[in-house]
Parts: structure tokens; C-alpha cells; sequence
């Protein structure tokens, strides 16, 4: 049997990007191979926390039937948020922090979603739930999501989960919050400037 | 601010009665106000469960819209299986084990399924998540509700999960497993032979 492959949604951001990795991560500790995917270029925010955390990037594909019969969505559960022949293949489980929407399935899934500001929020607590340890790189890339859904935990989709979360996952990644969230929310700002002058 | 009501699908089964029961119960010891409620008749097997925990029916409602603004579904998610103007409230939560169709939101909710047997085991994880003690009706009430779906394990949609959660709910509820799920899908089917002599 392929391979699950783990996609968050198109124009990925900086959540679709480590809330793939991080739940492929904790997918491949309980014994069940997946592979994190992308469905589009990285933008420089992304870049920045995965050079951070020395993380690959995941690979980028264009579709999925070709490659696999069964995807996780993480971020994301709406049709036209998701590859372009999502229909092609089973969708076996969904972690997502969205309305829900333009979604259906045909047997009973694993769906989580809560109303919390980052999809990485979740995935912390699934790791908990699996007595899963979390680390370092992993925790860095987890933390780089909230900070980026949330900006710094001033978005008003912020919730305490959020920066309970993001707190303990700044020790385990050994990183000042503050800090490290100006320098990659700046990085990712730098970039649209560069791009507006070029 | 109106109550939250908890609601399972029309025709409730045991599954339906007792998960509502157990969810609000939850929800309350949370300090979440919400009561359970049903849409239809008792079948004999939920009567006889409920008998020997000592517990209350959920209040029968015909409809929401006039109760509350405010639901959340238990064992369904489908429109069509639920309260005739579920379209005029707000679905706030979804606990289930179907697959997820005709449903959808406009913001962000908590939807936890699972592809387990029963929606009663899903609710004893989350009670176990919560650190939230079940105390003995309520375990048996849920107990009940997992016999039911799984026919005592020998359904085809019965999963480790509900076989372990099963006998710890035996325990908690103090009865012998198999003598308990016998007398009680017993009650269902005399029900059924009674009716056709009729
Ligand atoms: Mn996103
Ligand atoms: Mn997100
Ligand atoms: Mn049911
Ligand atoms: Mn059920």
C-alpha cells in the first residue's frame, strides 16, 4: 500500500507547512509511515522557520491520486482549498481549526477540528493524548504556526489554548517567544516589501 | 443567554440516549450548562438501561429553534437525521463516529469523530482528557450505549477501543459485562417479539 501523505492547503502557509510535518512526525512514532506534502511554493516566513529548525521542507506535489490513496488534511477541510484531485482519493483523517465545509465522506473518519487559533495548537494535544514526546525542531515548527496564525497572539482568533501552547512549546524549542516571533513575522514581511520594489 | 441542549438523531437508540446523558454531563461538571434532550420515543433496550443506572430520559422536544440558539449533536451529524429546523439554531459542537455528510458550518466549531463503534466511547475519552471522573450510572449509561452499537463486540464496526473502554466502563459501572449486555439487548428484542404478537 503507498504511502499517506499528509497536505495542508493550497498557497500553503506557515501553519499548512509544520502542522503537515509536525503530524506526519507523530504519525510515523506511532508506527503509521506518512509523508508531509505541499501544494505550493513556500513563502519567506515559512522559509525562515524551517532553516530555523533545520527542517526539510516538505516535498511539493500537484496532485495527489498519482502518488497515494490516502490523505490527511491538516488546516484545511474545503474542496477547492485542497488538491486539485482530492475527490480521486480517501480522505482518512482531518485536523483543522476552520468552519467546515464542501466536505463529505463516505465511511466514518478521524476529524478534529476545534475552534482554536492554529491547527498546530491541536496537533500539540495529540501528541500529549499519544504520550508522544515532542522535540526540539518539531516543538520550533509548532510554535512558528501559532505565531504566525495568531501574530503573536494578537489576532482576535486567538484563544489561551493558543498561547498556553505556544508557551510550552517556546521552552521545548528553546527559543525566546517574543523574540523569535518579531524575526520571523519580520522575515516574512521583508519579503512582500522586497517584492513590491523589485 | 438559553441553554445548550445535547441532541441525538431522530429514532434515538441507546447510543443516542445515553451519549447525550453522558455528554452533558460532562459538559456540566465543565462547568457548561447544557441538557440532554431526545426526538423521539424510548426504544425498550434504552428503557431498561436507563431502569438500572437510575437515570432520567432526556425531556422529548419536537424542535429547537424555540428552545435554545445553541446545540450540540451527539451520534449524527447528517441534517436530516436531526431536529427538523436545525438549520435555524447553531450546531456549537459535533461528537460522532459516522461518516460526515449534508453538514456544514459558518465559523469554526469543535467536531471530534472518530471511526470507532460507539459515540459513548469517544465521550469517555474526552471525559479521561478533561481528568473528569465518570461516576457509576453515567459509566453505565455509556457502557449500554457501546453494547448496543457494537452487539457486544461482535458488530463488524467494533474496535479495540471500544472492547478496552468497554470493560473499564464494566468495572466502574460494577456489573458483570456479558450478563449486563445480554439482559439488556434481551429487553430490545422481547420488545420486538411483543410487539409483532400484538
Ligand atoms: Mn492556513
Ligand atoms: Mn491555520
Ligand atoms: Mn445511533
Ligand atoms: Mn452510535
Amino acid at each position: 500500500m503507498s504511502n499517506v501523505l499528509v497536505l495542508g492547503h493550497k498557497n500553503p502557509d506557515t501553519d499548512s507547512i509544520c502542522s503537515s510535518i509536525a503530524y506526519a512526525t507523530l504519525k510515523d512514532k506511532l508506527g503509521e509511515q506518512a509523508e508531509p506534502v505541499r501544494l505550493g511554493e513556500l513563502n519567506e516566513e515559512s522559509k525562515y522557520a524551517l532553516k530555523y529548525f533545520q527542517t526539510k521542507a516538505p516535498r511539493m506535489i500537484s496532485g495527489v491520486s498519482e502518488e497515494t490513496e490516502r490523505v490527511i488534511l491538516v488546516d484545511h477541510n474545503e474542496k477547492q482549498q485542497s488538491a486539485i484531485d482530492i475527490d480521486k482519493v480517501k480522505v482518512i483523517e482531518v485536523i483543522d481549526h476552520h468552519r467546515i465545509a464542501n466536505f463529505e465522506t463516505s465511511e466514518p473518519i478521524y476529524y478534529r477540528a476545534e475552534p482554536v487559533g492554529c491547527t498546530a495548537t491541536i496537533i500539540y494535544k495529540l501528541f500529549l493524548e499519544n504520550n508522544v514526546t515532542v522535540e526540539k525542531n518539531v516543538a520550533g515548527l509548532m510554535l512558528s504556526a501559532i505565531i504566525s496564525d495568531t501574530l503573536l497572539f494578537k489576532s482576535p482568533t486567538t484563544t489561551n489554548q493558543d498561547i498556553e501552547i505556544g508557551k510550552e512549546l517556546a521552552k521545548i524549542a528553546k527559543v525566546e517567544l517574543e523574540d523569535y516571533g518579531l524575526s520571523m513575522l519580520e522575515a516574512g514581511t521583508n519579503y512582500s516589501d522586497k517584492s513590491m520594489e523589485e
